[in-house]
Formats: C-alpha cells, structure tokens, sequence
C-alpha cells in the first residue's frame, strides 16, 4: 500500500467518496476552486477534484506567507509519467509561492524489497533520479530535495514521531501483520516524517504543506495529520487527483514498462508504445466514423487531457471530433506522440544539464 | 530490557548459565584467560567470568590486525560508576590495540521514554557525556563517538537490517507487545546497526569486535550475530562481567541517585553516599571483632576489587583483614572514600579540559 505513493493505479473504484467526505474532512474542489490563482490544466479539467484544507494554502500564497508543497519519490526504477503527473502539481504550487520539498525514500525502495542493494539505489536516486526531478523546471531556491537515509534530520524526527504509533495502529492502517519486517513497520513513521520535514525550525518552523495524493493514500495523511497536532506542526493540507491510466488502460505502474513511458524512453520507443496504447475508438473505421470513440477510455486523449495539450479550446475540439467520429484514434495518437516525442527530447537534454546542478537543489 | 545496556542489574540469578554456554558458545573465561596480555583487574579478579570469541580479539591483538571494541550509551543521565565500568573495558581493549567505537543512543532514550524532549537529550550528550567518557582516558586517534539520529550512516546500516527481522521475532527477543511504540520496534535493530556500525566500509570493513555485556543481554548480541553473519560481517564477540553492587547492595540505577556514585557527584557528596552503603561487616564492634565480615556483601569492598584497588596483594590483604574481623567496615569505607574522592576530582578536572577535545573524538 504505502509503495504507491509516487506510482499511479486505478483504486478510486474501490474508494467510498462520499464517507471520506462526510467522515474526513476531505472536500469537492469546487468550494475553493474559484479561489485558484492560474489555475493549472489539472484543476481546471477536475483532474483535481478533492482537497482537505486547501484554503490554508491559498490564504498563505495570497498573502505571501511561507508554504510548501511535498512529495515524495521511491527511487525503484526511471521515473515515467505518471511521476511526471505529481512533479507537474508540485511545480505548480512552486509557482504559487511554495517551497518544493522531496523526499527520496531510498529506504522505503529496499525495505519493501523493491531493491536488494540499498547503496545501488542510493546512487541511482543521485545519479539518475534526481537530475530528471530537477529536469522537470523547478527553482533552486525554492526546491530542498533529499535522500532519506543521507539526512540525519529525517530520522531525528522519525525517532520524535515514533512514540506516537503503537504496532497496533500502523498494522491496521497499513495492514501489516507480525511477520512484516521492522523496516517496513518503521517506514511508516519515517513516511510522516518526510511530510512534516518542512515544518522543522531549520526551515523555517510550522508551516501549510499541501500533498498532493490519491484518495487511495488518505488513511496515511490522516495518521500524519494526527501525529502532527500532537507535535506541534501544522497538519498538512492535501489535493487528490484522479489517476492516470496506464497506456493499457488499466494501472500505471512502474515495474510494468508497458503500462508507462519512462522519462528516459527513447522517442522512438515511446512513440510504438503510444501507437500499441488502448484505444476508445471503434472497433472499425465504419464504426468509429458512425458511433464515435470513447473520449474517456482512449489512454492517448486522457495523456492530452492530463498533460499534453495545456489549451482548453483545443482540447474541447478534439474531444468533440474524437466523440463525433471526426477524427480517429490514430490521429490523436498521432498528435499525441509528436508532443511526446518533443517533451522526452527536451527533457533528457534538460536532465543532462541537470546532473550539474544537484548541489543547488539538495539539502545536505 | 534494552535499556539495560550500560546500566549495571542483579539479574545474573535467573540467568541459566549452564544452558547459556552449552547452547550458545559462551564459554567460561579461563579458556583463552591465559592468553590475555596483561590482563586487567577485571580479568585477574573473575569479573569478567565468560565470553564469546574473545579468541579472535586476542588473536587480531597479537597479530597487529584491526579490531574494535564497542559499548553503547544511552543518554538519560549522569555517567555513574556502573558506566564507568563499562569504559574501563572499553578502555583495556582500546590499549590491547582496538579501535573503540561508542554509539550514544539519544534515539533509545526518547523511544523508551526515559526522556520527553530529544533535543535537550542530544544536547545534553553532547554537553556531558561525551567530554565525561573523553574523561576516562582514551586515546583521540583510536576513539569514534557517535550520536545516533546525528549519525546518518547509523540510521542507513539500520535500514540494511531492517529486512532481517520481523515484529515477531523482536517481540519475543525483546517482549513486545501490539502496544509497543513503533520507536522502540526499530531501535532493536538500531542497536544491531550501532554494534556493526565499527565494520562499515567508512571504517576499514569487516573486522572482529568485542561487547562487553551482562548476560541478561545475551540474546541480543545473538540477535546480531544473526542478522551480521546474513550481512557478510564478522560475529560480534563478547565478554560477560558480574554486575557491580548499588550502593544499598541491590542493582545501581542512575535513576536511582541513592544507588549509585555520578562521575559529576561532589566529592563531599560521594563521600556521604559511601558511609551510608551497604555494609557486609558484623552487627556490633564486637560481633565483626569476633566473626569477621562478609567481603561479598560489603558495597565498599566490592568497589575496591571492581574498580579502586589495582593491587591485587594488597586487595588480598583487605579482603583477609575484613574477613578476620580486624579491619572495619568503617575502614574499608574510609579508603574507599578516599580513593573515590580523589578519582572525582581527576576525573572532573579532566572533563573540564575534554569539553574542547570533543571534534577530536566524535564522527561528523
């Protein structure tokens, strides 16, 4: 469970919205939406369509006030997009003033045996991962990225949160049993841990956080909320998103490179991958012309929708043309791929560049 | 349990020696006794009674090959006697040759609640303990003191271990319960990466190492034992001592300020403490003249033969004397007092000088 933090899968099904709203605090986007400063494609489209305390951030960008925004990357493998689709929500609460923290749970990769060789992933998280983070477009001044085993901060405040989870309520939340190992049961204290890490007095004190997640993740944020009123931190805020299907259609995940395109993808390799991706179209051109496609079970028009195709207009006229039968699934591929193409092209320049730059973004 | 580490107990009773050395290769020191160059009153005198491998130490000794001694402290208070007689150990190894590494677990003292603020704790061992233990004697060039939520290597070699123990055995070895906070969970495995932390590759790797512990701790040390053997490292090995009395006679506790001399005592404070000890001598003048004293009951003698009378023949001497009923239990207390006295004012004038010292001795 707590390995999807950075991965993207089709759980909301499972999840009942309406108890996490009545129970949780957890509120449609719409009672703050309005409030939005330059709203990002992902909150104009209800790709963000929950939040819990958002207000708090808005109220602090508005105002000037320091906030930051987090999240976190378990260095398992090459970052893809659906990693892409979280560093994207980051870069924009950077934009509206926050301070971009991430932590780099190279523990969480070896405990839950996602690696057997904790130093190689380690310097995979350096060597790879994060020139494609910083790769992404973030500042310097206001990223703090961090290696979790690498800053001693981390696990001092770990050792702090730890006397406030028995075995008891980390096994129920995060189903362990007694034959979980103890680093698994203690990553889950070190999860708060880097979530509250901006709240320490070296950055500045208690501060708005805002996390963005899927819905699927809340029991953890609510396991940090409540440890955090207990230490004396601000409870962090959160936004939820729907989650990005994986090019079959089913979940992205990052252990199946045909579910995902790496950031390191050959173009040419992410362009085959696109045109072998699941179509909502109709079973034949005839059909597809007659009855149109299915605009939200087409992987490469949900890709434009999410993150490729940032003007609303257009959008709207492709998904018309696509539903009317106008234009077929394989021209949306198409399109699709030359902006794709373009972006890892780009991106992997930019990451080149980056690999010089680590010190500037790293804490410690 | 765990926190018995460097406190001294009466527990050797319920001990199963028998059982401990047929099933777990403790073996009784006169086995490799002889081979021990010039062997300390520790050794000469029985206290130290038993050990585990101490062969390969002896032998990296003899050879100029390296090795490390080990012994942790936790933090939550002054450095009493019963420390002391940990570093003196410590201290012999370190002038057979060995490297000695001592991990200050401000982490076990929050986790077990022995201390409700961290921060003060970490000051507090950088402050006290470590300019106190520089105090004892040891070398700048063979010493590495570490912190342990300071230390980041420590937490890292931790996460290492971490894989190698579930929640069921920590909760036998340790007794655990589901209520157990998950702080004191991972410091099991903590206290494994702090005894192991002297065969990182940092430290020049794999190499012999010796704790020295009580008995009561043994199934710890085979906790790590375990887990070194699965991670490519050496065994740790140990040696077992009997425990020094509390001043009352039962178990010293720093807790327990009238159980135990602090290292920071006043003189005039020490002296008091030892008048009023647990005295092994007759009920009258007249009753000690007549059938003498106990010598194993008597709080004074004992700390002459653990600690303040070098000289075995005259040890001898005092032990005669008070058995025959011609020395007092006064006057074991009047030169215990003395000795004591004059090592508390050394000792406190070198820690004065040691607060300076402290980046010669410390790791990061």
């Amino acid at each position: 469970m707590i390995m999807a933090k950075m991965t993207v899968s089709g759980v909301e099904d499972e999840i009942d919205y309406q108890k996490l709203m009545r129970e949780f605090g957890v509120e449609p986007i719409d009672t703050v939406a309005g409030k939005v400063p330059n709203p990002s494609m992902m909150f104009r489209r209800g790709i963000i369509f929950a939040h819990r305390d958002l207000g708090a951030i808005l109220e602090s960008a508005k105002n000037k006030k320091p906030f930051a925004v987090l999240t976190g990357f378990n260095p398992s493998g090459e970052l893809h997009l659906g990693n892409l689709f979280f560093l994207k929500q980051a870069l924009f609460f950077q934009k509206l003033g926050g301070t971009f923290y991430l932590p780099i749970s190279n523990d969480e990769t070896y405990v839950f045996k996602k690696s057997d060789d904790l130093d190689k992933t380690t310097d995979f998280a350096y060597k790879e991962v994060i020139p494609s983070i910083i790769a992404v477009g973030f500042e310097p001044e206001k990223t703090k990225i961090f290696v979790s085993t690498r800053t001693p901060k981390a696990y001092e405040l770990a050792v702090k949160l730890s006397r406030r989870a028995t075995f008891s309520t980390i096994k129920a939340i995060f189903g362990f049993t007694n034959d979980t190992n103890v680093g698994q049961i203690f990553y889950t204290v070190m999860q708060s841990a880097h979530i509250l890490f901006p709240q320490l007095r070296e950055y500045g004190g208690p501060k708005p956080t805002v996390v963005p997640v899927g819905l699927d993740q809340d029991p953890y944020l609510r396991l940090v909320r409540d440890v955090a009123e207990k230490e004396g931190f601000v409870k962090p805020s959160s936004t939820y998103h729907k989650f990005m299907p994986g090019l079959q259609g089913g979940k992205m995940s990052g252990s199946k490179p045909e579910t995902c395109i790496y950031l390191n993808d050959e173009p040419a390799v992410a362009r085959k991958k696109i045109m072998r991706a699941f179509s909502g179209g109709g079973a034949s051109l005839e059909e597809h012309r007659a009855k149109g496609g299915d605009t939200e079970k087409d992987v490469a028009f949900q890709y434009l929708k999410f993150m490729f195709e940032e003007d609303d207009a257009k959008l709207g006229e492709i998904e018309k043309a696509f539903r009317s039968g106008a234009m077929t699934s394989g021209e949306i591929k198409k399109l699709l791929t030359d902006r794709v193409e373009r972006f890892l092209r780009e991106h992997q320049q930019r990451k080149e560049k980056a690999r010089k730059l680590i010190k500037k973004f790293l804490i410690q």
